[in-house]
């Protein structure tokens, strides 16, 4: 008898990344393209003909609101409405099968094998193209009530600024200054419009007094956002991941110079660390997840 | 045989509740004054000598920091520095003990017996003369990794006003707004000074502008601020106490608006309701936390 063997599922609007466990160990990983013609019909379809050979347990990250019950209410990205793809998983497959929100599947792997290393409460935030979160505590996932534990990217962090409109519908929402496109919303205000977020880091870093102002005001606000997560959820440790955390070293001790200057004084020393799984976070977690 | 006995004790600044429960009814319930001189030293003999006999469990709520090892990290109130109150208390009384924070202690009773009741995940905020919180997540009290898990009172919701000076050394807290304190500080800024809390709730029931318009403020930053709170822990339920709670439904419908105009969409629906159990909660929710 071998160890049990897992899949893990991440599945994202572009493409799905799975990696087949044994124990806790990558064996292998591979993707397949995300087909989202047809509501997405196909997507469960494509990866199950690419696995190879039976499992134990399967978990499926998905990038949209997952309830208590295993009902995934609306991924847009992927073209699916109100389903249940755990069934469909399992009857297509014969692999018991959990679902989980993709933020919390990465914040799950975070917290066991990256940044989050070595503590059990860990608040996980990706800033990406949005601002993605997940919370862990005691070493579980913590969805909450109605799926939005540390929905950190809509705090209103300025009640007063009706320019940062969001998508949520909300204004001020800190996802309007804090992922990688408000960092191109607050250079084109200043007048520096057609950069990428990489660039007014990059430019920032290099000395650019303008680009530099962004970069401290994006960073300043979600130092803030921190400091308030942390009054509220308390996490032992807060991991900073997503494209804009690429900028490194540089953005994190931004980000927590910030969170010094507005967190209540109990929650000094909390740590915050950059992620280290880059995009692999999601298969990791949800692997994680299918073994629990 | 008959039910297990225990004793719940909520040590406050001015005096102590204490209740003896048989199973899960209170039995009778009586309070003994705070003696605060010599550093608190007399507090816990105090109420031992005042206990009726025996019991299974005890536990205690105190104002102040309590570490996970039931360390108390400080309660000025009560002139106690760093100290194992609980040690104390069973070397007394032969009893076993265990210790919370009292806003702590009052959300797990307003949880298990009043305004949260029927919730499993609820976060708890009594406005008095400052903002205390405590969380309940699966029926648990979480303290938070610093014990600050649920600590609305000191959310930046302003961070230009310098002038709301908080007790901690930030400005532009929630408590400098929401407190019953700072609900008469806004009063007077408005030109309305020496006013108590509930002149200005009434005065603002009864159509005073001006007090309307404070009331109206207070409310608004406290809806924004529980929106906040709700997108990051996601309970199922928030429970309003504390002195400022007893305006009722006046205050708490206006709280209501202000959560919903901010609040992240999948949050709509949030249950948001005054507290029943009033200064006793503390005593309800310490016998609860001793019989766990």
């Amino acid at each position: 008898m071998g160890d049990k063997r897992y899949y893990g599922v991440d599945i994202g609007g572009t493409s799905v990344k799975i990696g087949l466990f044994e124990g806790a160990a990558l064996q292998k990983s591979w993707s397949v393209p995300t087909d989202t013609s047809d509501g997405g019909r196909n997507i469960l379809r494509d990866i199950a003909a690419s696995l190879p050979g039976p499992a134990d347990g399967a978990a499926l990250a998905v990038p949209g609101a997952v309830l208590p019950d295993g009902t995934v209410n609306r991924c847009v990205n992927l073209g699916w409405g109100v389903c249940r793809p755990t069934d469909q998983f399992t009857a297509l497959t014969g692999i018991p099968c959990r679902v989980l929100n993709d933020a919390n599947a990465a914040a799950l792997g975070e917290q066991r094998l990256g940044g989050g290393r070595g503590y059990q409460d860990v608040l996980f935030v990706a800033l990406g193209t949005g601002v993605g979160s997940g919370v862990v505590l005691g070493g579980k996932v913590r969805s909450g009530a109605r799926g939005t534990a540390g929905e950190i990217g809509h705090l209103c962090m300025d009640p007063d600024d009706t320019k940062a409109q969001c998508s949520c519908g909300l204004t001020g929402c800190l996802e309007t200054y804090c992922s990688a496109t408000g960092v191109v919303r607050l250079a084109a205000l200043a007048g520096r419009p057609g950069l990428t977020c990489k660039q007014v880091f990059d430019a920032a870093a290099a000395g650019d007094e303008t680009l530099g102002a962004v970069v401290d005001r994006s960073c300043g606000i979600l130092g803030r956002g921190i400091a308030a997560a942390c009054a509220l959820i308390d996490p032992e440790a807060v991991v900073l991941g997503g494209g804009v955390a690429l900028a490194g070293e540089f953005f994190r001790a931004k980000v927590q110079r910030a969170f010094e200057r507005h967190c209540f004084h109990a929650c000094q020393g909390t740590e915050i660390s950059l992620a280290t799984l880059g995009s692999d976070a999601g298969m990791y977690g949800t692997a994680l997840y299918a073994m629990e």
